[in-house]
């Protein structure tokens, strides 16, 4: 199996586009990411030679399936290798994956994963019932379950069985909005405190406005290459390689109700698990974790999944300080969905984007300290799927 | 690059489903690939490990996206990788491919491939509407162009530049009919006759209804395994095993008016070109070629494209025999995209699984004679997608 390498790295300011084309965030995602790795964009070269999009809801939203040969082309990668992965929420870990898998298999020497997505401005149905189609539709979507109803349901459940309290919550959503404010490319930079957190309006009652990730407009893109392909391709590189330690997909239902305990995230878990194995570490040496806090429920539910919480003691860690950019794990450390925004099938490659960054160094006001292991995980609907990808600094 | 061996073979017939599920399709496809590979489906097993799922319009036309966890769940596979590949038309090839590629990294040892798709038993837009999706739909779908349409472009432009007539075009589809006849799992297994063809009323001016394939529902899928992993999975292989000798996508533009030569498939043909040259082999190697007649214009172009005919010939083919079971390059052996029904996400998978067979010498009345090397081709919209699989037999 061929070590696979993070060179460059892009994303789109996160938020409302209205102006731009879904091709065109790709576009700018993709463009900024091979200038980071120090390559022009001449249309005709070696690199990259496939593009993997993350996407979940352009077919519906913006009327327009078949992204992976439009983005090429838009791009001047004409005639290049090009699919869209979808796994819902998961969209964008799954492009990545695949995009690790071609480059491991020796098919190829070097891959764009970009993950693309437009939420806020839309044609056709809602986000609400394009969302739902994530869900078990016969049993959940077509029974008005939206993504937030049945996170509800978890959430409600979580609070009895585990005896935290609405408030408990709060930490995981003010640690997110305290990052994004020194991250240009996150949508709400403002400052978030428990005492607002504590009045917002319920959303899907027990989640409020606070516990749950803003729909958003935005995309991010990765260059990876064969570690060994690196003399061969000539390419000239301006930051130190990261290598992807662990990659692994699992799923689980999608039904909620099938689940013999709905406060398991075992797809989560089946994938980090994997993910471990292969980097040969465990949640100890981890130290940044990208996870997917669609709802602060879902923040709880990661941890303990991917083994950084006992069951049930997850929200310990938002209430204990145990998240903040110097804490035990550090989360959601550009704002996460919760504050840097959730564009779909694109937060998946922010995500990895968002880790690479970390282990380079390259954080700023955001930075760890000192990251050696960063993973990022993201999930399908209510944990369908769960993408889990383990980085590497190589230095 | 390890090799990657076809195993199990499975199809549901072709046709109006409206009792059926989407994800009941796709279990009885998987259910019978499995079968056929001499493997019980436990649930818990090491076989298979991951889960592609090719589809196309799911999300619009069934209101059903993340398909990739839901029908692992269903087959009893709950827990495994999956995702879903989409690729307009080649989504099927696609997923395909995705399944050689994480076979062929080393990341795992087995995994289906399955294609699916209910395209006459919808909720939601029509077809026409939904398949408008992947167009370029800024300038082509919402300008009212459907792929239809663009295929009556397409016919046109070929028929003044050629030379072809209307009628020449007639041996595709009844050749097409022709080799359906015998295969029970075929949507339309009735004669076709070149007078029938001629007295076809217009679908789009030059396209008549006998040139274009009918929407269909239907799944197939595919067991593929490492061939150095054979021993460690302890199969017990009740067919010889056929081998992934080439494996590729290409794009081209999506929007027609983009591409300088709107008779020239460059994407069928950069993925045919790079597919001979991991198999080693060319065109005059080919026995047998699925390839993507959702129109008969369709058929002469990628015969063009494929090195099959020269440019501007691909017609006389059909009018010279040389489409036929005996003839000199066999194509649409089981009744192709015309005859068998195209299935949208689904028909790459088809084609693979009837390629297989004649490599098994498995096809029964429709088997051409001795065939060693197959190929299998199938177009997302225009061409825009193109993804070609060459298979050897082994033995």
């Amino acid at each position: 199996m061929r070590d696979v390498y993070l060179l460059g790295l892009g994303q789109t300011e996160v938020g409302e586009h209205w102006e731009v084309s879904l091709r065109q965030l790709a576009l700018t995602a993709i463009d900024s990411a091979l200038k980071d790795a120090s390559i022009e964009m001449t249309g005709r070269g070696p690199v990259p030679e496939a593009l993997f999009v993350g996407n979940m809801l352009a077919p519906q939203l913006s009327r327009q399936a078949h992204l992976g040969a439009l983005i090429a082309d838009f791009s001047g990668l004409r005639g290049i290798e090009a699919a869209t992965v979808e796994a819902s929420g998961a969209s964008g870990g799954a492009a990545f994956r695949q995009a690790c898998l071609a480059i491991a298999s020796g098919y190829i020497d070097s891959a764009l994963a970009v993950g693309v997505e437009k939420l806020t401005d839309t044609v056709g149905p809602g986000v609400s019932g394009a969302a739902s189609t994530s869900t078990d539709t016969d049993w959940e979507g077509a029974q008005g379950a939206t993504p937030t109803a049945i996170a509800a349901l978890i959430m409600r459940r979580y609070l009895h069985e585990t005896g935290a309290a609405l408030p408990d919550f709060a930490g995981f959503s003010v640690n997110a909005h305290a990052n994004a404010k020194t991250n240009p490319n996150a949508m709400f930079r403002n400052s978030l405190t428990a005492e607002v957190f504590a009045k917002a309006s319920m959303v899907a009652d027990p989640v409020n406005m606070f516990d749950t990730a803003p729909d958003a407009d935005g995309a991010a893109a990765v260059l990876l290459v064969a570690a060994d392909s690196l003399g061969k391709l000539e390419l000239k590189l301006s930051h130190a390689p990261v290598r992807v330690a662990g990659a692994a997909i699992a799923t689980d239902t999608v039904a909620l109700h099938d689940r013999p305990d709905p406060l398991f995230f075992r797809a989560a878990n089946l994938s980090a698990g994997r993910a471990y194995e292969q980097a040969g570490i465990g949640p100890n040496e981890v130290n940044v974790f990208e996870l997917h806090d669609a709802f602060t429920v879902f923040a709880a539910l990661s941890l303990e999944a991917c083994g950084f919480a006992a069951r049930g003691e997850g929200w310990q860690l938002a209430t204990q300080g145990g998240i903040g950019l110097k804490g035990r794990i550090p989360i959601s450390t550009f704002g996460g969905l919760k504050a840097r925004g959730n564009p779909g099938g694109a937060t998946g490659i922010y995500q990895i984007v968002e880790v690479a960054r970390q282990l380079r160094g390259d954080a700023g006001a955001n930075q760890a300290p000192n990251p050696h292991w960063g993973m990022a995980q993201c999930l399908g609907s209510s944990g369908g799927t769960a993408a889990t990808h383990i980085l590497e600094r190589v230095s």
